[in-house]
């Protein structure tokens, strides 16, 4: 049992209730106990193996990244300020070609370490050798959603989409029904992958009850594809094709019409808004206020390392904050609650998982971050879910628990050896 | 003396000019030599006091904040999310009236520790009891300029333009011609200042041969207003005055014709360009690649902790590049060594500085600052410059040296006690 008192809790529970001076009891993978710290102490100090106090420091949801691809730490900064065309035809495809299952071991052990000591808790990836993820997910002690990449063109992972489904269905055998690691299919989007391979997918996902994942409507580019090819917009596709129901997470979605986000909204799909990538990239900005509007949930997500480049999830949230006021001309828009929000609990929706993690609840499960607020950029504050959007940074993340275990302390990572994992990625060659 | 060896540096100079395994020495305030480590090691290492290792380290010129308002910091977070007009009167203008000499010292030292653990090495202030500031400059070794306020509008600190006037002619005549901190007039801004102030405040300047910043064309609004008023648009106006010439930092400048474009870089004024502050607080979006197509210079600021959240100049970095490739809808502007430009060496050339300050070459100013690259989100690496802008973040920098001396070490400041001043900064009642 571990208590964390005397600490300034943001439960974001149905209430959005801030508990100062509160306690928080975990007990093996779950939340025993929040609320007033003399209290809780009172009830627990003594049952607790580990006292935490949280003096000066506040404790949160661990954040939900709810689109990335992981093992592409190995391409961060490999490719800027490039066409998109160029950036991915002559840079990431060909060296992703490269790639072996020790690659995508490494690259995404290496994400983790950022993602943790940046306060993420979970991550949603999309990419290949999912085993390889979930190796390293076991190890140090992270909790995510295997995402299986399926597409039709050629990747250095498999010939075709066939080997791809095969593959993901061990994956699926392997890791679905896991407390840790869950599975989900990631088709990968139009220009690549046929409306076939997509309901392919479906279907699988469907038979296991997974999440199935996309890229969609990330560029005009990919518009104009589907309005060529399918003579329909991105979503109407899929909305169609039957593959558009609550168990499907859409990353990006800068390019949709009003039409497509009413759909959207009905279907009970989620959007992982990915902003700082949606920008570098160029892509467009994602209509987030009409999402918002008609009642789309929207989780936030950092997208690749090569086309962030960070994976940290407060620079996420500030960045979507800024990009969505100055798009308006509306500073009152994508507020401070709004955006925490989606990196809490919207983004533990759109995994399903909401039941489990996304808040600080009684019987949740213990994914938390505690952050140390006695720091220049955070002294003095008036309103804390402010600090956490406009102030706070993902290095003042002091302590993360996932799956009710100690992970990081003191910006120690326990279960790897930080330094072994950073020698060992500068000795790849690629 | 000082030896830096075995490090990475990144000079900025004319021909941008990375050494690896480089070394760097400083004696007294400025740099003596900068080159291979192997030459320059021989000839120094025996006369040097203090060497530092910086295996797996990177040293660049330190960051330079072109325009901000240090002790608003005691605002952080205070009013977010809030139509203009709100956040200023309602907000920000009734709480500054409670601002005394001790709140600017206070808010000025906090803002300059956070500053420091970020990167930068030199500020644009732009407030009032710049004696304080100076104070606070001084006790912590941090390089500024001391913008001294000055508005037709009643402030806590002044009833008359021409009070604040003489209080300038206080500050120069103690701090300019220093070697640390000098002084610039600071007009506020066209709804608040008339062009009758703003033309004191410029003959106090050359008298002084001194800079002249002021807040331009930061809102529609504010361009209404000199429309309505002077029947010119603002560049029009400063130029017509005779205000805008070398000695001058325009902070802003949203709102700008190509034709007002054009003027200004005739003018050879300089841009202290806020992209934080201007999303967040939803002014507009600066046109920098049209101010960049026509040789304007440009430098970077955080504007105050009351509207960006932060003073961090990494932050600044990414999103200037970020909201730039969006707008235009073109990953290729506004690229990695663009930007980083803009807050060094355009930096130092806006203050008029750009002999002292800015890069990294003999003779000049030792305003340097060194980063940890071992980190999880800064391995491997492809190019440094990308990695600065779009990877590394403020907590990177682990030290700092000013004006040749150190100022932090290991991420600890030297000369003041952080925590004395985080305990101090607590007890204030706003």
């Amino acid at each position: 049992m571990i208590l964390i008192k005397n600490i300034t809790i943001i439960t974001q529970n149905p209430k959005r209730q801030i508990i100062k001076k509160g306690a928080l009891v975990i007990e093996k993978d779950r939340i025993k106990a929040v609320g007033q710290s003399q209290k809780i102490e009172k009830k627990y100090r003594k049952r607790a193996k580990k006292v935490i106090n949280g003096q000066g420091k506040v404790v949160l949801p661990g954040l939900i990244n709810t689109h990335t691809h992981l093992a592409m730490t190995f391409l961060r900064g490999y490719a800027d300020d490039l066409p998109l065309e160029d950036w991915w035809f002559k840079y990431v495809y060909p060296i992703e070609s490269k790639f072996t299952a020790n690659h995508v071991y490494w690259g995404s052990l290496l994400a983790m370490l950022e993602m943790i000591k940046s306060g993420t808790t979970c991550f949603t990836d999309f990419y290949y050798y999912q085993d390889q993820v979930a190796r390293a997910a076991y190890q140090i002690g992270m909790r995510g959603v295997l995402g299986c990449a399926v597409l039709d063109a050629p990747t250095f992972y498999f010939k075709t989409p066939a080997q791809a489904l095969k593959n993901a269905s061990l994956i699926i055998k392997r890791y679905s029904d896991n407390d840790l690691v869950n599975v989900s299919l990631a088709p990968h989007m139009f220009q690549t992958t046929s409306l076939k391979t997509y309901q392919e997918c479906k279907k699988l996902a469907e038979e296991n009850d997974l999440l199935l994942t996309t890229h969609l409507a990330e560029t005009r580019q990919e518009v104009n594809y589907c309005l060529k090819k399918y003579k329909q917009r991105p979503i109407e596709i899929l909305a169609k094709a039957g593959i558009l129901d609550q168990k499907t997470i859409l990353a990006h979605g800068c390019w949709l019409t009003k039409k497509e986000i009413k759909i959207l909204a009905q279907s009970g799909a989620s959007i992982a808004h990915c902003p700082v990538s949606n920008m570098k990239l160029a892509s467009g900005v994602m209509p987030l206020i009409e999402m918002l509007g008609v009642g789309v949930n929207v989780g936030l997500g950092t997208d690749s390392a090569c086309s962030n480049n960070n994976l940290d999830m407060f620079g996420e949230m500030k960045t979507a904050a800024l990009l969505h006021k100055v798009y308006q001309l509306n500073p009152t828009l994508a507020n401070a609650q709004t955006i925490f929000d989606m990196a809490t609990i919207n983004g533990a929706k759109a995994l399903g998982l909401a039941e489990e993690i996304g808040s600080l609840e009684k019987g949740k499960k213990a994914d938390l971050i505690i952050l140390d607020f006695r720091q220049p950029h955070l002294i003095p504050y008036y309103n804390i879910v402010s600090h956490l959007v406009y102030a706070a940074k993902g290095s003042d993340v002091e302590t993360v628990i996932i799956d009710g275990k100690i992970v990081m302390e003191g910006r120690k990572i326990k279960r790897v050896k930080e330094n072994k994992v950073l020698n060992r990625i500068e000795k790849f060659v690629l």
